[in-house]
């Protein structure tokens, strides 16, 4: 039987990904829609590689580009946010949600409520409106499955049991960059050494995330939101290989660990397998002789101390992941830009969290008002920055 | 709702850890027969301590104070073989097989042509008569359920995926007490130096064949036939810390590992629960950043020949998991008795293989017929050292 897949983000990293993956189980797939969000021609290369049937850009700009790049091949297409949702909600068996950044929640939202299986890389989405989403995919039977590495590797290891009998899930840091670095070094530390990631090749914003520990304290709320864990049993420890994703412990003090080399296509070909384990051609094969070792170390708040903010976030609930991730975003750019340092991005995003705390007691109720959060908070960023 | 489990072996290290399981969960579960060997008083406390219904001691001469011990307490007793399969052929929801030797096959397979399910702690049972044993099983719908440490590792591990979606099952070894040791440190060992083993406290033959590292050949050719697994698809990686006891590779290139601290109640505890997961009291956690580092060497076949001529036997098939077994016991008690040194134990070995492939050459048939291998190759053994 043929799947038919639609892939949202299709010109980023995980959507090149994806593709490959697609491409190499050709007789298996057939491509619905492809979306992206500025480079037509990147977009038109990606839908005539993969067949789609629908090619849609979120800059509506780029509309015409678009269509004359696609002219003669019969692929449909489209420019605007419109557009994108219409990608989202075109019939398919799986909707891959790999939009990065808040533009992600509205066409992860809109499969989300048709019900459709959706492999999720979009933080933002359960980040910033974690309790609605999960909401409404439970209102509509939609399954989500968990497409970030730490999070596949958790669904991965829960898979083998059952989940009333988990006791404690952990996901695993590289450390990013500064891991071993003193403080005073890693407050001095500039955007160019901040993105330079050991373990893997990510884009810039979330490299500075991996650099301050802020990217695993959004993974522990999607956790949170994904597997309904209290943020008491949730943990992260700091294993420098990458090589263990994620453990999952059992009642019983068992362990199940999920493991592969840095290489996002592993959780990538999960989802795309619904349930099956698919190969993937050029895998780099884990072999344990030959790495030799796998260290493990307590994350450091004192010199991480976004990873304690976004614990209290998590543990406090309501508005403040949404208010954290906003703030967090402004910071990070002030940082690539060289507007601030390293470790006025914890402060930029302590202060936020503080101050809307009174005014967003609760968590936002749809995707709409996260989405009017997420907005305030950015202003409300940008003024304390330039203050 | 209560499950009656019988116990076979409940003097031993497995059965007295079950013992402890047992005795934490009494709400759950109600003991039906418990067997030991040759301990009359142990095993009428054992039997006393779990108020069970049926008390078997293998040795006949132990019969009446066995029956004297248990005067006054309702409960029924035996002695001989005939009163062991009685215990291992009453009613029971599960039967926790657990004799150690060739002496527990014959009632591990009279619970298995009954149907029951079993946990399985006994070697022998499958590295003598694998196939039949299986074939068995598959006949009465007996359910087996591995025991061992590596092997409920690896069943813990498979139930995250599907059995066909397995590429390569991996099991750990400590690497014994002569890891590092050069191989004319190790030609010279004594018993007492090969029976200190670093990680796990077991008894003295099996601390043996950790040194020798057959323990793993043994276990290696378990798993062939618990999970019907090819030869070529096994394999060992060596492990000092063990923590990780076995991984599961996926046709994705996935690794799903099974870690805790060597504590045999882990794997009892998984076996007890039938599925679920029950909860251990006085466990130790398992904290990863405490233990720092988990470190992993392909093994060395050169020191460790046992390894080597396992894997053989295992590719072999036919009667030489047999035929090597039983000279294994006799040489590791030659060695343990002082009369041979520490690589007389792999030569004999290899010597009774080679001998006996031309006697042997098909998979024994039944239990009798391994048993009448076994008791031929132990002859032959003994002669060999003789001479």
């Amino acid at each position: 039987m043929t799947l038919t897949v639609s892939v949202l983000g299709a010109t980023g990293s995980i959507g090149r990904s994806t593709a490959d993956l697609l491409d190499q189980h050709r007789d298996r797939f057939r491509v619905g829609a492809v979306a992206g969000g500025r480079d037509a021609a990147a977009l038109a290369r990606v839908a005539i590689d993969l067949r789609a049937q629908f090619a849609a850009l979120a800059d509506p700009a780029g509309g015409p580009a678009l269509k004359e790049a696609l002219a003669g091949t019969g692929i449909a297409s489209g420019a605007g946010p419109s557009a994108v949702i219409e990608a989202a909600t075109r019939e398919a068996d799986l909707v891959v949600a790999a939009v990065s950044g808040a533009a992600g929640l509205a066409p992860t939202h809109a499969a989300i409520r048709l019900g459709r299986t959706v492999a999720l890389a979009n933080k933002e989405s359960l980040v910033c409106a974690g309790a609605a989403f999960m909401r409404d995919a439970a209102r509509s039977g939609a399954r989500i499955l968990p497409m970030d590495s730490e999070h596949s590797a958790l669904a991965q290891a829960i898979g083998a049991g059952r989940i009333e009998d988990v006791t404690r899930m952990t996901i695993t840091a590289s450390g990013g960059p500064f891991r071993t670095a003193p403080r005073e070094r890693i407050a001095a530390a500039t955007a160019a050494e901040a993105a330079a990631h050991p373990t893997w090749s990510m884009g810039m914003k979330i490299n500075i995330d991996s650099a301050t520990m802020m990217n695993k304290g959004l993974e522990l709320i999607e956790a949170h939101h994904l597997f309904s864990v209290e943020p008491e049993r949730l943990d992260v420890v700091v294993h420098p290989q990458s090589i263990i994703h994620a453990l999952v412990t059992w009642r019983d003090g068992a362990v199940t660990a999920e493991l592969y080399l840095p290489d996002m296509r592993v959780p990538i070909v999960h989802c795309l397998g619904l349930g099956e384990r698919l190969s993937i051609a050029r895998g780099r094969p884990l072999d344990l002789a030959a790495t030799g070792s796998l260290t493990f170390e307590k994350p450091d708040e004192e010199r991480f101390p976004c990873l304690r903010i976004a614990k209290a976030a998590m543990a406090a609930g309501g508005a403040q992941p949404t208010v954290m991730n906003a703030a967090n975003e402004i910071a990070v750019a002030a940082f690539i830009a060289g507007r601030i340092g390293f470790y006025d991005i914890a402060a930029l995003v302590e202060r936020a969290c503080e101050h809307h705390a009174p005014r967003f007691p609760d968590a936002p109720a749809d995707v709409d008002e996260a989405l009017a959060i997420d907005a305030e908070v950015r202003t409300w960023s940008q003024a304390a920055l330039a203050a």
